[in-house]
């Protein structure tokens, strides 16, 4: 090791959190307070091993969104709803949720001094789901009637009382989500060929495709990627066309029957030219754990749609292509799958000898 | 918003791993194959609610390294141990560990394309502990025995066999984890004046002295932190300066009797002019709640001892000093905790009318 006594390095800007970051391309002024986990600088990892499965030089890079503060993607929006919120004024926000977008409320609206409430149908989920925003202190409520109703209430609370509504069709959310495209774009320094994601309420690609949009008429980028939208086939409504009643899929993230943003997904599907395809949960769980086993990264099934979904369809990508996978949540977030579903060895009873242990493993 | 069409920004240089970032610190060179997940860059985020309760404008952060790629400070020591011991040929690792070690050595190990072997004694781990290692791929094996024999058996084979030990003993290890102590004082301009982190195998508290001290001599800061080490009460040996034969701690990641950095760990409190602290686990568990429902952080309940013990001494902080406190791993890695030891409400039976939602929410 040599400790260069010598010339220090300039230091390193130091992320200051996406809205800091990207202030300019935000809706945010000086008077907004920034309420902020330093979000996004997520990484952008190389695949090779999935790249492999490609050849002709093609180029895989996942951006893993699961290390954001609260273990995905939902923070990204969640600072700018959240600090719009208290620019406004807000004692309190609310939202439906059961999932990332409840712990990611919750961890802002009290990192700015706010309440927050989560409403939910009684019985409808495993607490374990909700450990996230009931440490963060959220408040949880339970109504005696279904998912749709928990989201009639929320609208109309946000309506007659000063309680922000946080939940998708907050449209700030959408913005602060888009500066996942400009952190890709800059790594790279440009946007890449395909950019494959996930798809349930459709709020993701439509956002990828505005900030895209946004950077390349400021010159950052001089290209657009084809936006390559894919679903788990037992909730593909974009896929056939219509709604589906009752959305079925291990990818709970993306289990979603009847999009928020379903128009402005197929606007940036069909101007981008790219296509909307469906997953069985089969090539969800082999994508996950290949990520996972050649890899080392761990995301939750939902997110291994788009690395399926890009496998599934890989003849497709032009030779040299550069393809970007978005990796929207932790697979901490759903240990159950991860035992349930991996293929590992687990050997018990063994005898406590050197040469037990050793024939065992092959040596 | 206004989106400017003049100049663009210099583009930001991405992180390329701490080994690239700090390689002239490190003992690779230009034939250690690099295996990384972009770990490193953590962030440092200030913590003004806990501030607050210090007053006389202490400033305070959490380095928040469950943000690491597998959720634990540990990714910053195995990037090296593995990338060393692809160096040296090694076709496969092993270590005995049934939490944070494990997971990370699976990662690393399966990324860099060699076998994953994770010594346990039969029926000592909960399945969930195990849930991440075995996703990555690592092949898990029980002795009918106890940990110590474990750990017995894993550094004979690696004497004797083409198989490398990644466990804290591997020397590489410490080298990685330094490169937190840089990130540090790369981020603040200069070294705190204290440092508060747990400790229980006391390999983290030598590591970030090792960092400080090196990034001293070369001028990279002007001075060297006191090093507050905080361990939990039930397994405070370093406090009570003698092994404790049955630790025991609500804080898992720290509950250990006998450190394997003992010594080194001293030789740090001592120089800094620091010291070692117990907390006890109520204190833990409220330093815990009070990061996430104040400050959106959630971590693990070993990481709160560094910022439950910083508030025991909390008269002894210099006004105007500047504190962090290392947060070592992700809350999501035990969300059984977080479940039982949060203090929010969570109201179920409610009626679905907007009326009586609103009532409950007191508005």
């Amino acid at each position: 090791m040599t400790l260069s006594l010598s010339v220090a390095k300039s230091h390193r800007q130091p992320w200051p959190g996406l809205i800091e970051q990207y202030r300019e391309y935000l809706p945010v002024n000086e008077k907004t307070p920034v309420i902020t986990l330093l979000e996004g600088n997520t990484p952008l990892i190389p695949v090779p091993s999935i790249a492999e499965r490609i050849g002709r030089q093609v180029r895989v890079f996942v951006k893993y969104d699961g290390l954001n503060p609260t273990g995905s993607f939902k923070d990204r929006g969640m600072t700018m709803a959240i600090s719009k919120a208290k620019e406004a004024g807000a004692k309190a926000v609310i939202c439906a949720s059961t999932g990332n977008t409840s712990a990611s409320a919750a961890a802002y609206a009290k990192r700015g001094g706010m309440r927050a409430f989560v409403l939910i149908p009684d019985g409808y989920v495993a607490l374990g789901k909700l450990a996230q925003a009931l440490l963060y202190g959220a408040e949880v409520l339970a109504i005696k009637s279904n998912f749709d109703k928990a989201l009639t209430i929320v609208s109309e609370i946000a309506q007659k009382y000063p309680v922000t509504l946080v939940n998708s069709v907050n449209p700030y959310r959408l913005e602060g989500q888009k500066t996942a495209a400009f952190e890709i774009v800059d790594v790279l320094g440009n946007a890449p060929d395909w950019l494959c994601i996930p798809v349930g309420n459709a709020g993701n690609i439509t956002a990828y495709w505005m900030g895209f949009c946004q950077y390349h008429q400021v010159g950052k980028c001089d290209r657009l990627p084809r936006m390559m939208g894919f679903q788990a086939s037992g909730a593909a409504p974009l896929v056939n066309g219509q709604p589906v009643t009752h959305p079925e899929t291990i990818a709970t993230a993306i289990r979603i029957g009847n999009p928020a943003s379903w128009e402005k997904a197929v606007a940036a599907q069909s101007a981008s030219m790219g296509s909307f395809n469906a997953v069985t949960d089969d090539e969800i769980l082999d994508a996950y754990r290949l990520l996972a086993s050649e890899e080392g990264i761990f995301c939750e099934p939902a997110s291994a749609a788009s690395v399926a979904g890009m496998l599934q369809v890989k003849d497709k990508i032009p030779t040299g292509a550069t393809v970007v996978c978005v990796l929207t949540g932790n697979g901490l977030k759903d240990p159950e799958t991860a035992i349930k579903h991996n293929h590992s060895q687990f050997k018990q009873g063994i005898e406590p000898e050197v040469e037990a242990v050793a024939e065992i493993m092959g040596l």
